[in-house]
């Protein structure tokens, strides 16, 4: 559970830090972030999920419509979620 | 690449349809949307393309911030995508 909040922070972090600077190795961050969370078994809709938390906490005044939109992308995400799941199952069978 | 096309106009049609709606059933579409698009190959990052792409042509004056947030989004769906390409293998060697 902590790990998660900590995961959650971190990526607000560096998700705001990418805002302000638009910097390509603040970019780089993400790419490190997610592989970091792919070795602890983090789902892709997990990622999606963290985003949108951090979205509303960084913008507390997000348009409606820019909720929603997020909603729709999480949801697309469950199936990828499901597979991804499977992945590691394959993948831990054959190790 | 028409395939593709059509599915980035299914993609913004039922994004639109969900903002427009914020119905059950429209969300409902976004799961069978991903489920197809698994069917024929598209990684977790093409989604998120293509939800970039909906969304800037849905809102053509989207804040810059909003913009970037999406993304860093994207560049933490990469290393999911090369997962997503690995399980595809994977599973086909079982098959």
């Amino acid at each position: 559970m902590s790990t998660l909040k900590l995961d959650l922070q971190d990526y607000k972090d560096l998700l705001k830090e990418y805002i302000r600077t638009k910097d390509e190795q603040a970019l780089y961050q993400a790419e490190q972030f997610s592989k970091h969370s792919m070795q602890h078994n983090i789902s892709p809709e997990e990622i999606i999920n963290t985003h949108i938390q951090s979205m509303q906490d960084l913008f507390p005044d997000l348009p409606d419509d820019i909720q929603s939109a997020m909603d729709f992308l999480l949801e697309t995400m469950v199936s990828y979620g499901l597979a991804y799941q499977e992945h590691r199952a394959l993948r831990e069978r054959q190790l």
